[in-house]
């Protein structure tokens, strides 16, 4: 081994199929983050990691390296075990605006982080911020303290976390380097061993709405994540959930808060009531609050139907500067100026309803962005009428699309034929969730 | 297909193993050379290459690409067949000193862009120099002229030819992108098409002191190359030649130049003029003056018995300015101040010296660089008495060093004590020439 470390032999040794050690590692992380290392050399070794994979050592050594790289918050300071939970991103995924209330009410706390949306993929920030006035940048201070006053904060992740992962995000998305399960797990657990919760429920996405097309690449994904969270001491677990079709009705942001909020008062979509439910339980299983996951979907039932999870809901909201009366009264959230009524082309029943295409149109829209930065507008998207295995007359309505230009109408009428297949039978049912991880929380 | 081409998805075609298209891999090369794509997605890019491979096809472009990135030579003004010849890099490789003069002794004509040395490989370039007052750098109006009058010329490679090549060469060094057998052929092909040369023997080195280490690797290079030339209408051939040892005796700048002086005069070690014979035997088959390689050598070995490729020498380096008493009197080129013996350790035969280490111990010496820019010494270097095959007596010289610093002659003498492997017995002999393409210039 040189006596000093180069760049170059790093990337010479991962090119080549070989382990780096921690301290390679650890070099390279340090080096590209303080600048001694240029651009250049961090996108032929992000290459190289691609091509030739990592071991879990490997990923677990990168994620600490991308964690240490700013500052680390330790959340153990508010209570033993504060939850979190991360989606690896879908269409119509509005979760966390049900998940964090719902484990909130039942007294375990929750403290999140989280991203704004990019391409398809929408973001929980971008939807939180359609209720007005809340506020999702907080000061690690602020952070804390509502944590500890209110037992739950979601905010956007901040610049000061996991700096290291920030640039080496940015390069990758432009070097063809993003589509590595070693890359995209460290990403996303350096940020969230930095945030500090002490348990994370991963929510992997599968499908043609998702990162992951194939429940084997999802499973990779999850058990890597829970390895490396395992590793920093975090309580861990993963639910593979479809994303063929979207989860919901509502494809947008204020839609989609306003389709929380029903969840939140015991109606909404039956698939994203059951999401969260286990979603929660789960979170409420690794804080040691319930024994099963059963038990934890019985008791958070119990909170959706008292009223308890609603009025964590607006406790929250109202702790982070939102309107609370909008809550009360959604038809107050942005509302588009055009709307219309897709009709069906033919009777039979919906066996596909591509999330990707879904959601490309509400980027379309407005809902979404195309590039980092660019503005969104909160009223627009798509509410579907029909899912996977509805029956449905010719005619009858699919979706109603909310617009607020004619042209961008235009357009994602026009994608969103594409997004509807059909079939004369009845399709078989497909589960919702395929897999939680590990095995033993399953019943 | 994108109406509009973007790096990126370029870069992602390549890391899934596709093929590029002409118009993607021109986008590319372009784009690279005038600024619009950046260092860091270019790299991007050679790990994918390096690690996915291309198509003859793509390679072909990619050269062609490079080729078009700057001024394109055409020597068809001179000549029909104007001969070039290019070595993939070794350890006392005065080849070109001789070649050059040897053919043109013959009425073809030889114009021929040259490199300085990197790492334990020396250059053509830095050899030329250590006699006072030859002028490497040449205007293509000079370079043409001294063609046309002399039938002759080497001069630096100019920077207004593949510059594509040179941003995509000094990014290799530093991204661990060099090692690939597609980037090095179109690197050296670029180059050699657009400085204009009809015919081009390639002298592809394997072995211990050769960046092919594999006779299969160098022959895929070969055949590469000879593919992408024949594409471009250039009449190719290829010699594969040994490099576990070094070339000759001479091992250094003035040491060198030295040693191909005695060669054009008729002397000097064998293995040296049966390469030069063979090569330019070659060069001149391509220009059609023989027909046949066996004719070739004999021509050539009468030129340099009768004196006429000594002359052609002389004419050369006098009308590049070079001081013609030095090659009369060789004693006047650069002298080292320091000149040890390194006596046998053991009687026996030599089974392997190893080029790489000598190459090494001559760098150490100063005839070689580190870095690019670094100064040379040209009076440094090492001469060889023994080689793979002689029988040494204990204490016999094996190896004379010459040095200008106590430090670094220590140095190296330390080095060069591994370069060395014995055998009782003798060893079974090894070709000097592995191959020569296409096979029907073999006899």
């Amino acid at each position: 081994m040189p006596l000093t470390l180069r760049a170059v032999d790093i990337i010479a040794k991962k090119r080549d199929g070989l382990e780096l050690s921690t301290a390679e590692i650890e070099f390279f992380v340090q080096g590209y983050t303080d600048g001694r290392i240029p651009d250049y050399q961090a996108a032929a070794w992000c290459m190289a990691v691609l091509l030739r994979g990592m071991s879990a050592r490997e990923v677990t050594d990168l994620t600490f390296a991308m964690a240490r790289s700013g500052k680390v918050l330790d959340l153990r300071e508010v209570a033993e075990w504060v939850m979190d939970k991360h989606s690896t991103g879908g269409v119509g995924d509005k979760t966390t605006l049900v998940v964090a209330p719902l484990v909130a009410s039942a007294g375990v706390p929750v403290g999140k982080m989280s991203g704004r949306g990019l391409g398809y993929s929408g973001g929980t920030i971008d939807k939180l911020e359609s209720i007005p006035g809340y506020q999702v940048g907080l000061s690690h201070a602020q952070f804390i303290r509502q944590l500890r006053e209110h037992g739950i904060v979601v905010a956007a992740q901040s610049a000061e976390l996991a700096p290291a992962d920030g640039k080496f995000y940015a390069l990758r998305d432009v070097t063809a380097t993003v589509e590595s399960i070693p890359l995209i797990a460290s990403s996303i657990m350096s940020k969230k061993i930095a945030a500090g919760a002490t348990g994370i429920v991963l929510d992997v996405k599968v499908g043609r709405g998702a990162f992951m097309k194939t429940l084997e690449a999802a499973r990779e994904l999850a058990q890597l994540m829970i390895t490396i969270g395992e590793a920093a001491g975090r309580r861990m677990a993963a639910v593979l959930a479809d994303m063929d079709q979207p989860l919901g009705q509502a494809v947008g942001n204020a839609l989609e808060v306003h389709e929380a909020i029903r969840v939140l008062q015991g109606e909404g979509p039956s698939d994203v009531r059951d999401h969260c439910l286990t979603i929660g339980a789960l979170m409420l299983v690794l804080a040691g609050r319930v024994a099963q996951l059963e038990e934890g979907r019985a008791l958070l039932t119990r909170h959706l139907e008292s009223g308890a999870a609603w009025r964590k809901f607006v406790a929250w909201i109202t702790a982070q500067g939102g309107d609370a009366a909008v809550l009360e009264h959604p038809e107050q959230l942005p509302r588009a100026a055009l709307v219309e009524v897709m009709p069906a082309p033919r009777a039979g029943y919906v066996a596909a309803l591509d999330a990707q295409v879904i959601g490309q149109a509400s980027v379309v829209l407005g809902a979404g962005r195309e590039q980092k930065g660019d503005p969104i507008d909160p009223a627009v998207g798509i509410m579907l009428h029909k899912k996977v295995g509805d029956a449905v007359e010719r005619g009858e309505p699919l979706l109603t699309l909310y617009a607020n230009r004619e042209e961008r109408l235009a357009a994602a009428r026009e994608m969103l034929r594409a997004a509807w297949r059909w079939s004369d039978t009845p399709p078989s049912p497909v589960p919702h969730i395929y897999e939680i991880i590990p095995a033993a929380l399953r019943s």
